[in-house]
């Protein structure tokens, strides 16, 4: 099942992807956010689809939306393959590193990247998104953290490099402008993926490919990183999680490469479709 | 003015203060959040109290929420005051630092502190909140930061100094543990503080003096933090930014002092009341 939301930036509607179609879910839920999630709304949208309703189909013109609602909280795992660690010049964490984005980020897949104002290394991540679907608090083991995922999703966790390592100190600073996290096309359920370790992944600039790699290459695993998490906050429903990137980031390159003004960049992971972002200025 | 929200944690009403008393305003606004501020809810307020609506009394029993709805950021100004910079034995920092903590750690002014588990090192920080009411994005001038401030606040930045220096960077892991972030007794409205850098704050635990202070040593002023913030990410109506805490936290004792499962911390801030909070094992 593919969870959809199209329409104007702030007025999205919920809908749902099937055979490449979209429809409308606008008369059955308000949106995708905390209380759909928490009031069973996913086995809802199963049972509403098992039953044949009848939904409208979308104009093919509407504006895809990210596929959740504004999540409460945006939280990342920091350096999270050992390749892009070193990339990085990091040392590979011995515990996930953990930092926020402003939910505020949380733009459609194929909404503009904005450079932001003085930004001269503006740069790209292809990530997996998770989006948690029950409360997840202290939880006992590793294993249980599958109960608590809603879904997946593709992300792009953009980055201004100057912003987050040399203006003193602390990541968010530069992964917080706005139109920073792209999340999208769709938000596949959780039962529709097997192994959430097993997903290649990759992103282009331009049409020259910079990302190449795979799930199976994280430090921290999906399943870990949710129990670790829930050691440290609460979890709640419709929150996102970014799972990290593998290596091939501008700043990884040598020499640096950064995002400008009409710069394309297109990313993609198994079985969660693509996203197309052009730079803009802000 | 004086915005408060009473009743059930998650299911808060916006209510106001007067004289001591605190009256409903749940038949005239939804909540205190987003949509308020941004469609003038402040003045609709003020112009309810000069015609004299006659607004019905709370029970004092009535619990006492954060006043404000759960923000979509809470964005924290660290090591704000240079002593405290000192205490905490890091260097005087040359721009702000900035962190996010969850929203969802925003909690009332008299609900108890949880220690987290596996918690040593839970430690206090009383700080000036300032709750933004109007969007601010690439602000000109510090000066204008002014114009974009709902009014102000009491908080206590909780913090657990092991999750947040010692588990493997950046500090939002130590500072987004639920309870972390007791807002109020209310919201006091711009207007009413002529500066804001000049407010006398205190901490005591049990009874005993930990931090005293005044915001007339913040390193980078409230406008100054606004405006900063601004060219980074947008802040939005609701939002809380939390300015940073004086001397006197416990992991700048000697010997270090932490919150223990009883204990009994007060805070207070000039012209923004006073909280009190019991210390619980979570």
């Amino acid at each position: 099942m593919k969870l959809i939301r199209y329409g104007t930036i702030g007025m999205e509607e919920p809908g749902v992807l099937i055979d490449g179609n979209r429809y409308s879910l606008s008369a059955h839920f308000k949106d995708f956010d905390r209380d759909f999630f928490s009031n069973g709304g996913l086995v809802k949208v199963k049972e509403l689809l098992a039953e044949g309703e009848n939904l409208p189909l979308l104009d093919s013109e509407e504006r895809w939306g990210a596929p959740i609602a504004r999540p409460g909280k945006v939280i990342c795992i920091g350096l999270n393959y050992s390749d892009h660690a070193k990339e990085a010049g990091m040392p590979i964490p011995e515990e996930p590193i953990i930092f926020q984005k402003g939910s505020n980020t949380v733009v459609g897949p194929y909404d503009p990247i904005l450079i932001p104002r003085g930004s001269e290394k503006t740069d790209w991540e292809v990530e997996l998104g998770v989006v948690i679907g029950k409360k997840a608090r202290y939880l006992d083991t590793v294993e249980e953290s599958k109960n608590h995922i809603a879904g997946y999703c593709l992300a792009n966790d953009v980055s201004e490099r100057a912003f987050q390592l040399e203006r003193g100190g602390q990541w968010t600073k530069g992964k917080s402008s706005d139109n920073f996290t792209p999340v999208g096309p769709f938000l596949l359920d959780g039962d529709s993926i097997k192994n959430p370790q097993l997903l290649d992944m990759k992103l282009t600039v331009n049409g020259q490919l910079m990302q190449s790699g795979n799930t199976n290459n994280m430090i921290f695993s999906v399943y870990y990183a949710i129990h670790y998490l829930s050691q440290f906050m609460t979890l709640e429903e419709g929150d996102l999680i970014l799972t990290g990137t593998p290596p091939g980031v501008g700043m990884g390159q040598n020499p640096q490469v950064y995002l400008k003004e009409g710069d394309r960049v297109e990313l993609e992971i198994e079985n969660l479709g693509r996203q197309k972002q052009i730079c803009q200025n802000a």
